[in-house]
């Protein structure tokens, strides 16, 4: 009998009708399999809060300003967002780092941020050049890496993934569109909050970038668009794929990174878990892209990884659901459908 | 300025776009609304767990035997059931209380089970006969005032519910029916496990009912096709609205009760959080009819509260975010939509 069979007989075995605790029953077959035993424990989760800036931004594809790049990067350091109040709610340690933003953040002497800047303003404006550099893009995967093994090393076998960088859904819409062959209009949407025309003129803009190049490989497409954060965050899945830890997937643009890192290495999606369809328009179709069927769905539209924070009680539900409750046997109880 | 603006301006000011925040922005404004401040907090969060059972089951309407009812609420008094597994996951008191189990649970020594058993074989067969008397159904409604009383004076100000009775969704879709309108056929589901045919029987056997007697009044539907379980809670969901208690409501059975309660007094409604939309059919046109849009959709089907359970930890992120992120203002943040 191999661990599926053995996982599912065993979730079937407890003392409740077969079935009846829905998709918390896939969640604790998933981190079952991923962490390769019938009694999974999820221990040290840990969050990495991944930010940049997006040289695209200069075309006014966001309605939000660049700076707030950088002032809500410093706000976390201060423990003041949204990101701090849910990592301390359900115990995640924060890993806040800074691949790229256009801004001296030592200066503030902010305690707790990681900088690890490949390119110091962020990306270049890949309305009219490649985003960055393979060099860069090497960098990039090679961060991930880093941070990847500094969670394993670290005893973590939940790790999920944030952003903060004003313009990364013009990036992630490329990237979607780019990989699953949806059209374009379906994969742009308001990000933080863009009005009708907004979205128009980003559209705009970027059917503009894909006339300047229209790249097909999964590296390619990672170097023309970047996201020095996003390709960090491709790097970390990678790397921490078949390592036994549970990958929390966030919303759109994060889907968007295990979409690209599931091109380059198709298991990586056997260690994720994806936790919250966004409001963001094309979130549902890349879910769907992906056979993805998420825990949550809030209308939250505001990154930093909310969303897998928010579904992190219902990843340790259905962990207890193995460890805790009883089987009908153990309970004495009449087996029932 | 009234509570409710004073709220929304306080919810818009904090560091995130607009609205970004979704459906937890809404829990915070009735959180708020409910506990009368700016900064509500939850505190002592108690789960209900009400069982007894029903004389309907007698006709064959469940997939489950009778006996489950007495053998889960054991279990659950030694910490075997998912509603344990809950209950400790997110530090609420669990109160398991007998409001008329077909079965001497004083033989068992449990611990920690109250009992108050209105009618020690459950109900009366509704097929046949009334389920209970208006004396017992008065009874029932006491006791639910005398556990909300306890919440309240435990310093409890998040009440969930739950329940173990086989038979109950039997209950549950005739209040459905006979409050809402809806067609019968369409609140029936398969409640703990029925395959197609056992759900056209147990049709069957409601349309039969209801040939018996179509009362319409809130309390002679109450009476005639009780669940002793099901008046309790709608006593509790009473005895507690408006006196400063968040009530988190279940799947099909609870959301019943507060359909119940709230043709009693509407108002119950304004505290009521509908935590989720479980597998049965019939739920989500019942939470249409309520106008309520829950948060959690995980195809659970267990009962016992879990729905509600598993929903808190998004109850208390929506708090925290009202007493724990910064405003703009407060973080020197670029305001942004």
């Amino acid at each position: 009998m191999d661990l599926r069979e053995a996982l599912t007989r065993r979730i079937d075995s407890l003392n409740k009708p077969k079935g009846s605790l829905g998709m918390l029953e896939d969640v604790a077959l998933r981190v079952g399999l991923t962490q390769g035993t019938l009694r999974p424990r999820l221990s040290c989760p840990t969050h990495l809060l991944l930010a940049a800036d997006h040289g695209i931004e200069r075309e006014g594809v966001s309605a939000s300003p660049r700076e707030v790049t950088w002032q809500q990067l410093l706000n976390f350091t201060r423990g003041g967002g949204a990101v701090n109040m849910l990592c301390r709610q359900h115990g995640f340690r924060l890993r806040l780092v800074d691949v790229g933003v256009d801004h001296d953040m030592a200066a503030h002497k902010a305690e707790g941020l990681l900088s690890r800047k490949v390119m110091p303003r962020g990306t270049r404006n890949f309305l009219r050049e490649p985003a960055m550099s393979a060099e860069e893009l090497s960098r990039c995967l090679a961060i991930g890496r880093e941070l990847a093994d500094e969670c394993i090393a670290s005893g973590s076998n939940v790790v999920s993934l944030g952003e903060m960088g004003i313009g990364n859904t013009s990036a992630s819409a490329l990237w979607m569109h780019l990989l699953t062959s949806v059209p374009l209009a379906h994969c742009v949407g308001r990000g933080s909050g863009l009005n009708d025309e907004g979205v128009r003129h980003k559209l705009g803009v970027l059917e503009a970038c894909l006339r300047r190049t229209r790249p097909s490989a999964p590296l390619d497409v990672m170097r023309e668009f970047g996201g020095l954060e996003m390709n960090v965050a491709v790097g970390a899945m990678l790397s921490l794929a078949g390592r036994g830890a549970t990958i929390l997937v966030d919303g759109f643009i994060m889907t968007a990174c295990a979409l690209m890192a599931s091109r380059l290495e198709p298991s990586v999606l056997a260690d994720c878990i994806f936790c919250h369809k966004g409001d963001e328009a094309g979130h549902r179709l890349m879910l769907e892209a992906l056979d993805a069927q998420p825990l949550l769905s809030l209308g939250l539209r505001l990154g930093e990884g909310t969303g897998a924070l928010a579904a992190y009680p219902l990843v340790d539900t259905a962990v207890r659901m193995l460890t805790e409750m009883n089987t009908f046997e153990g309970a004495n109880i009449t087996k029932y459908f």
